[in-house]
């Protein structure tokens, strides 16, 4: 089976339809390695049980709380793959991953709560933190080496409420261990604070590290957490703004809908989306297996390759198909270097703004290496050459 | 053309998809005539035009403002059919009317701000108002009758920010003379209050009755109009979760949607459900006009049962397919009847509660005859026989 060949990018239809700092917002030149979407067409059994549905037309309303097929199907995978205690009652559908994050932070937060969130991390974590009229607070993670729990604790004050983990960890690839997840649940448990758990990233991991969910610890962790995760990464669903919360606990679910603005139809996932998210996986695990096969190689290819260019460094990522790479002595600010590459080069990635992805980011540039082998490898040329002509410009 | 015969009516797949008080979420044995929600399949046009997106397989990323095509349909329908100056620049998608109305409340109101809505009105109206820290002031309207305008201005304080209408009115059925809008609109003008607009029902009017869009008046009113229109009532499209919101002006357009959870990637509409909604305006006014067709006979097949019932009194609507009921005498609180008539005579109907539709709604039901002529002809029957019973039960 394959499906992610050079020939399987329908560069015509991303053209119009790949939004986002991708193909259909850049110069028709341009290679975007930028947002975290793929190349790639959703598998066609997702694609099969959508049309399905659709032609038979009835399309009303479905429950605040999403469809039972899919709660079920989200529940299953959740008990299955990731061991955790969930049940169809304590999953909520949502319109994306990222209204998950917002929900969980309204909820949670009070004007003037604290809530602390890791640095770098995608820009996610401090905006719905924000949007909630809560603070965040900056803790340093990186690549590798031990968490610095000290410091983390040191972070707590009267006014903490909540943890915002990103596991694995967007831009880092980091996957946390059981044990350092453990570290962080006891001192969030010593200091009653609600643990909010993204793990969008938690299908794309590549052997031998491994994925532990916040849901699948003991009691006493996984019933103060909340896991946000969606079908954009793992399954080229990011048009279908689909995406779920997850908890141990139905009554405290319960309460998470009740207070929500799903029951008034304000909020809530559309019933499309949430059929081919079911679908995703109750059938399309199989392809996805295949989907990770091909971005292994594509990771290595994109760290090979950026680790070649002279003053630029990266370690390989644990999981996730972005790529987060070092700027050594650059030769302008990083957002100059990103747009002459894009604008005289043909490439663009994205720089790692400290408003992006906080200080901790500095330096960096993230690619998104989740295309065709052709596709990267281009794109990979062209920043190589291109970054070459800014230093030699510099120089 | 027949698509809204008994036989068109799925009962086997609305068992399974229609919530909101519907089939889905009813005993097996009992007809809902409740949410504003039709039995129907959605268009073939708009199936097909589903179909044929998702096949193609390139579910990437919609741009934040909606899709252009989406966006074109929209103000292509806008300007044709309602006479309003207002182009792609001036439509932002949402995830719902529902979705529309809370953008716009909460980026007009402040907390304590005060916003007028009418009395009944669709519960929406003061809860967007009261989720974005607002008042909701109540102004009387009724079936017919003079608009009472002192009343209006008499409300209006240097609190009120906003005027909230419902155009065609739900659950009155009343679509408001251009004189009428007119006068609301220079009220408006002259205490500087913006005016928010809900004409999800526009499209269901029955002539000689017309419509008027609040944003086909001139510009100093249309200027401070939002209209938010759906595609759930016309199209039979609830749980593609897909709606706008317009105005005329580009630019103040373009801030409403940089000051939402748009940009963010948090909020924002499904690309799929904008290309369904893109081809509803594009393909299928021919089947919205022999829905309407459809409507009208439901319409009156509705009055004459109601009006024949013993104690029950309805004024046919001019728009919208709700009639609207007054129960002379109830033999007990309407909640309790309402909980009666779906308990123990098979038919479900929506109570004139305060808390749903305002205190103007009291002594009310609210009937839904968006479907076939033989269930409702059935629905109509128990609701005859249950309030002829409970009534017999009292006395």
């Amino acid at each position: 089976m394959s499906h992610f060949s050079d020939h399987d990018v329908r560069l015509d239809l991303l053209r119009d339809r790949a939004f986002n700092l991708r193909w259909a917002e850049q110069a028709q030149d341009v290679i975007p390695l930028t947002a975290a979407d793929p190349d790639f067409p959703a598998a066609p059994v997702i694609r099969e049980a959508i049309v399905r549905y659709v032609q038979d037309g009835v399309l009303s309303y479905g429950p605040p709380q999403g469809l039972p097929i899919f709660r079920d199907s989200v529940a299953g995978y959740l008990r299955t793959r990731r061991g955790a205690r969930v049940d169809a009652s304590g999953v909520i559908a949502v319109n994306s991953a990222a209204a998950g994050l917002a929900m969980v932070a309204r909820q949670w937060l009070a004007p003037g709560d604290e809530a602390i969130v890791m640095d770098p991390v995608d820009f996610l974590f401090a905006h719905t933190v924000r949007s909630a009229g809560g603070v965040p607070v900056r803790w340093s993670v990186t690549r590798t080496g031990a968490l610095d729990l000290d410091r983390l604790a040191s972070l707590i004050t009267p006014r903490t409420r909540m943890l915002g983990l990103c596991n694995p960890h967007n831009p880092l690839g980091r996957c946390f261990t059981r044990d350092e997840l453990t570290a962080i649940g006891r001192l969030a448990e010593r200091h009653d604070l609600r643990i909010l758990s993204d793990e969008i990233w938690s299908d794309i991991v590549y052997r031998p590290a491994g994925f532990t969910s916040m849901l699948a610890l003991d009691e006493a962790i996984a019933s103060r957490t909340v896991v946000v995760h969606g079908f954009s990464k793992s399954f080229c669903l990011a048009g279908l703004r689909i995406g779920y919360v997850a908890m141990t606990d139905g009554a405290a679910c319960a309460r998470m809908l009740a207070a929500s603005e799903h029951p008034s139809t304000v909020d809530g996932a559309a019933t499309v989306s949430q059929i081919g998210a079911a679908a995703a996986y109750d059938r399309a695990l199989p392809w996805l297996d295949a989907f990770l096969e091909h971005l292994r190689a594509r990771r290595d290819q994109a760290v090979q390759a950026l680790n070649a260019m002279p003053g630029v460094q990266v370690q390989a990522p644990d999981a996730t198909y972005v790529a987060f790479a070092k700027i050594n002595d650059p030769p302008c600010t990083i957002e100059d270097l990103v747009d002459r590459l894009r604008r005289e080069h043909g490439v663009a990635v994205v720089p790692g703004s400290p408003r992006w992805f906080g200080e901790g980011a500095a330096g960096h540039v993230r690619i998104c290496f989740a295309t065709s082998e052709g596709i990267l490898r281009q794109g990979l040329e062209r920043m190589d050459r291109g970054i070459g002509s800014i230093r030699a410009d510099k120089a």
